[in-house]
């Protein structure tokens, strides 16, 4: 059995954690050995970094600090959990990874994409996923989701400004349109197995 | 009064805690309002980041994420502690800073002083000390001083090899040649008053 890597990626409201499951056990259902995991996180180190960057207030960080902080656990999480499992012939399925840095921070938080690439290189010597699955959502639906989660003006990220989103969602466009034999588009409208059908769709070459 | 960056730097056992303090007690019956720091730590997220890096086992962290968290770490401090203290005209004196990565991690540990610096330049804008001072001391009289710190053999770094010190220690040679006016040699031999007096000596021009 070889190992595959496969990230999803895309902005609030698009379903992502709850497309991660579904795939997971489509693959399983093929008899696919599946990791989940996710990011910031997935292994002991980059957990601890993810209590550093969740506690405290907002502004406890400066963006260029948060991104090196980034950069530390996604190299952690590469050493300690992706690489072994792949090594040990299993798929890995991580609920945002590289992308989500270079659009959150590197696009709507002005650091740059090349940047954050180039911590990534640092850090995790540029290990990419084989595919990242990219959820999209058309403008105002995405508004009007990620509205529904924050009722309550809870979600920090979340309840961030329509430009802020738009800017989030032009530099995972600017990536797809990079990368495009690895970063898949995919539609995140209709009923959620359809969309998991889709992403199913999206790895065909990979399957076993 | 003008606020001035100052740095110690130099291999274990050259005296560098001891003459920080001296210093400090020196420039203050000048007049001089001085903040004593220290790197890893300094301000309340680098405080956090140290404990990171100092718990749990050597091999904790890839020497990458060590870096990264690092040049976090000292993000974090340069932007809470650092350059407040200077904007109010304090003088700050930093026992290590972003030299030791570069001689550690980058020279001994192998990543390079360009990327050690390339990170510093993401993170902190590539700030450097006015003046670092850097105490010396010969190979020999520098191993006998570690020898004697380490009587159990519990002090992680110092504990290391004298092929790991020598190549610390040519680190910050280099870097050293590569800036003289920014970096002075001090003869850390001697009595401690003797050293001081040295160091004193090394900051006549910026002395009000």
């Amino acid at each position: 059995m070889t190992g595959r890597f496969v990230s999803l990626e895309g902005g609030e409201g698009a379903g992502k954690s709850t497309q991660a499951r579904a795939l997971a056990a489509a693959l399983r259902a093929r008899g696919i050995e599946v990791v989940e995991t996710r990011e910031p996180g997935g292994s002991e180190g980059a957990e601890a970094i993810r209590r550093l960057l969740l506690e405290g207030s907002g502004d406890r960080w400066t963006m260029e600090a948060e991104a090196l902080l980034f950069a530390a656990a996604r190299a952690d999480h590469v050493a300690k959990t992706i690489k072994p499992a792949l090594a040990a012939g299993k798929w890995v399925l991580c609920d945002r990874f590289v992308d989500s840095s270079a659009a959150y921070q590197g696009g709507a938080g002005g650091l740059g994409l090349d940047r954050i690439r180039a911590l990534h290189d640092f850090g995790s010597g540029g290990f990419l996923p084989e595919r990242t699955l990219y959820l999209t959502l058309p403008p105002e639906e995405a508004a009007q989701r990620a509205a529904e989660r924050d009722r309550d003006g809870s979600d920090r990220i979340g309840g961030r400004d329509a430009a802020y989103h738009a800017a989030v969602a032009a530099a995972f466009e600017s990536i797809a349109a990079a990368e495009p034999d690895r970063v898949r588009r995919i539609d995140a409208r209709g009923a959620p197995d359809e969309v998991t059908a889709r992403l199913i769709d999206a790895l065909s070459d990979l399957l076993p």
